[in-house]
């Protein structure tokens, strides 16, 4: 498939302005050590809690008359779940939401807030459920990233960098699961301005990104090992086809970081960034705090994707 | 004094643009009941945590060549204190900070990082002190609210406001301590759309400025009285006169609210907004939540001042 280029990521913008927050870039004195500099790209404050909004918004705009009466489905546990639910209820479209009957009910009860029809159904019957619906009711099927429209909605936040960055930007740290948002970022980044170095990060026990750029095929984790990362949001086994082309065409490297700098990055944000960040949020900011050797660079913008965190995870990483 | 006019607003707006994060509002879909709304105004993501920087910044910056060499001196305990010294950094020009010996080490510590020399007095000799070196070095005050200057910077918030807001927006929420920033943002909403309401917060326990346009005279409450509040933003005794001035032409009220209401505002700012909020930026929030009947209303934009707090204050008040 061709990849995304800047026409689909300009009318992603206008499309989804005024229904995703236009995050500004946060200049983080606190973060400047003599030699480096962080701007973070707060995206905790899109109205479900994370970048999704953007390509979930994306996705759906552009559907036909036909197919909005028909409704959507989509399958997440997680942020995509809210996102896609948001979205349909500001478009009028129906949303049935399959989600693990595993998922904490804090996130069964955002999505549910949202308007959309909830289905919990057993982990391992997600994909089949889900299809079945698609092919029984007629619903659009909204994947979480390996989808066009998604990758360009996502990327909204490097046209966004860009125009916001201080002209020594250098290194973009973003987030890396399903490669969605990467994906976008990258593209946004190196068709604007190609010399700023878009970098990946990832936990070091979901690391399967980083395997697949580097050896150049698409590695595949096994979910029990991803699972170990308090990262839940980056536990995806591999990243999606388009977005692993987009990864090779556009991404300078992928890093990783490990759980205890993960869960001190939720706390710095938190107490100086004042950001209520997730841990798969916190990863760009673990990378920049304690992976300097490895990064580069000299003036860093990084993607804090999300916020959705339960209280009492919250509590624990603040020292409570 | 003449209060301040658009002509001052929009020029503080091109002076701090680039240096004062340009901020969203954010909707919640969280705090939506059916026939209220609520959009956030996140000011605890300026660089120093606080919207002060608006004000200090487009303070100094109109200072002549002749007054930039002699350096400035400000006297503060709290947020005032780190943005003059963060934009007088910025300027290249000395700042002086004279802080009360009882201030939390951290503050002085972060006003310090800002490249400030800050010297430490007796909380009862502050003016005094303040007022010897300015006349002995020929520095410039620079005073908290109690300035055209400083109130016109402070006032770009509610141009923002009222550049990102939906057309439906009743009511701006703006919490009260010398006034500064309610008499900004209330200037700024009365001259570019008078049928918005601008509604001021403070606490219950530091009712001052409650009473002040109640009765229509300034009236001062006793610091032992204004101490007794967690919000310690909005412990002044009184608002500025120039302030005042303000108040009686463009707020249409002031509302407060109690201890355990800002508490609560705190934690839900957190876990639903994921914004890290001191009470005194949180008490916007608690009246939205817990005053709706006194308020009326229905679609409401809250400025959430700053996010400097203690770390143990933040994990005591989300229940760690």
């Amino acid at each position: 498939m061709a990849l995304v280029g800047l026409e689909e990521l300009r009318a992603a913008q206008r499309r989804i302005a005024g229904v995703a927050v236009r995050t500004p870039l946060m200049p983080c004195p606190w973060a400047a050590d003599g030699t480096r500099r962080l701007w973070l790209k707060p995206e905790n404050l899109q109205p479900t809690g994370a970048f999704k909004v953007r390509g979930a918004y994306n996705r759906l705009a552009v559907l036909s008359a036909e197919e909005r009466a028909r409704g959507m489905v989509a399958q997440s546990s997680g942020n995509h779940a809210q996102a896609v639910a948001y979205a349909a209820r500001l478009l009028g479209i129906k949303a049935v939401i399959v989600m693990p009957d595993t998922s904490p009910a804090v996130k069964v009860a955002n999505t549910r807030s949202f308007g959309a029809e909830v289905m919990l159904v057993s982990p391992d019957d997600r994909d089949t459920v889900t299809s079945e619906l698609a092919e029984r009711h007629g619903y659009v099927w909204v994947p979480p990233y390996d989808d066009p429209y998604i990758i360009a909605g996502q990327g909204t936040v490097g046209l966004e960098i860009g125009e916001d960055a201080p002209d020594e930007l250098d290194t973009v740290l973003v987030p890396v699961s399903g490669g969605g948002l990467i994906s976008g970022v990258a593209a946004a980044i190196k068709l604007t301005t190609p010399g700023v170095r878009v970098v990946g990060v990832e936990p070091e026990l979901a690391a399967d990104a980083q395997a697949s750029l580097r050896t150049g095929e698409r590695v595949i984790w096994p979910v029990a090992d991803t699972y170990r990362t308090i990262a839940d949001g980056l536990r995806t086994p591999t990243v999606g086809a388009l977005p692993f082309e987009h990864l090779q065409a556009y991404v300078d490297d992928i890093v990783t970081v490990g759980e205890a700098e993960i869960r001190a990055a939720v706390a710095v944000l938190a107490r100086r960034g004042r950001l209520v960040a997730e841990p798969s949020g916190a990863v760009t900011t673990a990378a920049y705090l304690s992976r300097a050797g490895e990064l580069g660079g000299r003036v860093f913008a990084a993607v804090v994707s999300g916020g959705n965190l339960e209280p009492a995870l919250l509590s624990e990483l603040l020292g409570g």
